[in-house]
């Protein structure tokens, strides 16, 4: 496989010398056509990226991931230069507190990356996983085998972290990927693709296994969406504005991930100890992930309202609740009163919508007419009413006296996690490597046809 | 579940009554806002009908097909005498024999039909499947089960067997289902959904777990694929096309299916009986389906073009040759000269594209270029050939040394086959019941929360 060896062109499109004809010529903005033409080329050499990963084995793919975790140390004095402007800049624009944190690097931010690398090395290859196969009747050997997706896109937002993460996620997986970060992230994007493509070019694997958009702007991340037949899946990670525009827009394959209007019913049997202690985990220790909890379900028949109601307001989370809930609330405990807009909201911070239910059939409407379909859960002694309660909730997970916040690859044993599909087709609730992969159906005989 | 014996409005789509109506309002013509209301309705009911149907056990599902089975036997006189319409209208409006002949349902065809429903009713449930699963050093009890997709729909041409297979097919994997077949097939179609439907009841199981919307005709196909949110996947089932046009304007997720531009590489190693019987069985034993191989590569070191040329004429074959091929042929064999269309064209018929290659790069770059992906073989006796083949060929099925017809759910020992799907996501190849499904990850605890 010496064709890793031979010389790249210059055409790494975060590089200037490759982007600057392209806008001089244009009178420095390229139009529709010329981005669509020139997203098209990186899309071909993403493809042709993406046959040489096919081919590489484990080991070598290996020795990337961990030839890119030694240069983000190496050059974290690049990085952290190139983020501190994206960060100025932000603050100039008055990006929120949020938001900059998101944004910013810093030295154990990278070492995390660097780690984060270290531990996909050291995960299992899924590609040539064998799913199934048979020797048939008529002396056939059949077996369906795991193979890499080929060309995977993700489009994000202002979050460096992902620009390592899926490209990590997508070279052990034996893909090629395309990225296109938020405009707000531009100098550090432009940094680290340049660190991942030196990286992989030190080892022999193909630069243009990871490649950007960035420079065509929010024309380049539409023509990404358009690229039908160039582009093997997209992956949109962020918020639910562009989550759904993605979905919205592109038609090419997309995984939609991530929202999560995540549901606890507390059933009438629930155990006031385990319900303080669920509840205060599924809303406190993160508010700001999908897996949280946003809408809290209490029979009218439960007991432990108080008790959790109280605890969850010491902790600081302000509760949006129903009439019912409001009169059955100890006077010690404050609350907002709740309007339909609280049943449809992710908050993703310390707010919680409360209502009152007088079934689990109720319990079961509510979350059918408002959920997301990520996670719901149910704290039950009742044996008859979990087991109804895994049945008909059609979620991502379902979960019994457990925490919401289990929703993820890392908890469940995936070990790695490209992000949580709330789609049915392909891949639901959390992806591992696998679901960077599809699969190929490989027949072998000598001379067989068919009767 | 006695829900199921709940009488139900008569609300079936295909039943004059309901559809009069609408009709009547708007002088005859429906505007597309009614028909989206109608449809949208439609897949209500479905989503109900859904969820029912995904509570049903096997055994339950079983008696609804060996229902259907009995009542297409019982009232066949009936769905003969709607056929013979549609028949003669096809006649009178010119539809070609081939075209007529797929129209056409026949006593024995009914039977062939109730056949194939009690074949799915002897298939293990996909429903229940356990994928995965542990138990996590926490305690925690993990386990990701196939569970139905929820609402299929599919939209396919004038073929009124197809209805009875895709209902049957959903029905076995717990879903329920919304047709649109083709208009010339439109009296066939509406009887075979009152029987359906008839059936389903007669056991207890919804009769909304088969609609149609063929009486709002290209209005309501286009309102399936944007039912988004309300379809969980869409099948096209037809030629190219329907399907270009459905994956192009869907927004709804889409299976395609089925489009088989197949390639056979004859290597220099062949051996000239197993080049000549396997082609003979590619090309010639059932031309007009997807997996007959459509384009022949012959290594330029190969010696047994002759023979394989002088069997596939003898057999009716039009070979169309390129240039070096027509060189080589003997003279007993005529051809017609090949252009670019006829590498991308999927002939289904008897004809064969003929090039001559001068090694297995140059076979696989043919491929790359012309392929749709669905299925490719090599002949060969080296080893190292096979291997690269079933490596570098990025299709559904790659196949060494057998015939291309066996890219087939039932070949393959699937039982059934929904379809053989050219994408990449969800399923790749022959479909069976399973790719009817979708997962969810149930986890069980006991108060476990995250660290």
């Amino acid at each position: 496989m010496t064709e890793a060896l031979i010389p790249q062109a210059p055409e790494t499109p975060n590089d200037a010398r490759q982007a600057a004809p392209l806008r001089e010529l244009k009178n420095m903005r390229p139009s529709t056509a010329d981005v669509e033409a020139a997203v098209h080329a990186i899309a071909d050499r993403s493809r042709q990226a993406a046959r040489r990963m096919s081919r590489a084995n484990r080991a070598w793919k290996d020795r990337g991931l961990r030839a890119i975790a030694a240069a983000l140390l190496e050059r974290k004095a690049q990085i952290l230069a190139a983020n501190s402007t994206d960060v100025a800049a932000g603050k100039t624009n008055g990006t929120s507190a949020a938001m900059l944190d998101r944004l910013t690097l810093t030295e154990a931010r990278i070492q995390g990356l660097a780690d984060a690398l270290e531990n996909l090395a050291n995960l299992p290859d899924p590609v040539g996983n064998v799913v199934r196969g048979q020797t048939l009747p008529n002396g056939l050997r059949l077996r369906q085998v795991n193979v890499p997706l080929g060309v995977v896109a993700a489009i994000y937002e202002a979050r460096p972290n992902v620009t390592v993460d899926i490209a990590g996620l997508g070279l052990k997986s034996g893909n090629a990927v395309i990225l296109r970060g938020g405009t707000a992230a531009a100098a550090t994007n432009a940094a680290l693709v340049t660190v991942l493509r030196d990286a992989l070019e030190s080892v022999g694997l193909p630069a243009d296994a990871v490649q950007s958009v960035d420079q065509y702007g929010r024309e380049g991340a539409n023509a990404l969406m358009r690229a039908r037949g160039r582009v093997d899946v997209l992956i949109p990670r962020g918020g639910r504005d562009l989550i759904q525009s993605v979905v919205t827009n592109a038609k090419v394959p997309v995984i939609e991930t991530g929202e999560g209007n995540v549901h606890i019913f507390l059933d009438a049997s629930a155990d006031e100890h385990m319900a303080v202690e669920i509840l205060l985990n599924a809303k406190t220790q993160r508010p700001s992930v999908c897996n949280t909890v946003e809408t809290l379900l209490v029979h009218s028949a439960s007991t432990v309202l108080p008790a959790v109601a109280t605890a969850l307001r010491a902790a600081g989370v302000t509760l949006h609740a129903d009439e019912r809930i409001r009169a059955a609330l100890p006077a010690s405990v404050d609350s907002v009163r709740a309007t339909d807009e609280d049943w449809a909201t992710e908050y993703m911070d310390l707010d919680l919508a409360v209502a009152m239910v007088d079934s689990l059939d109720d319990a079961v409407k509510h979350i059918r007419t408002w959920s997301t379909g990520h996670t719901e859960a149910i704290l039950t002694n009742d044996l008859g009413n979990a087991e109804r309660f895994i049945a008909e909730i059609d979620s991502a997970a379902v979960i019994v006296n457990a925490s919401t916040r289990f929703t993820d690859g890392g908890e469940l044993g995936l070990g790695a996690e490209v992000g949580i599909s709330t789609q049915k087709l392909h891949a639901r609730g959390p992806m591992g490597l696998t679901e960077l992969t599809t699969t190929k159906w490989i027949v072998q005989g000598e001379g067989q046809i068919r009767a």
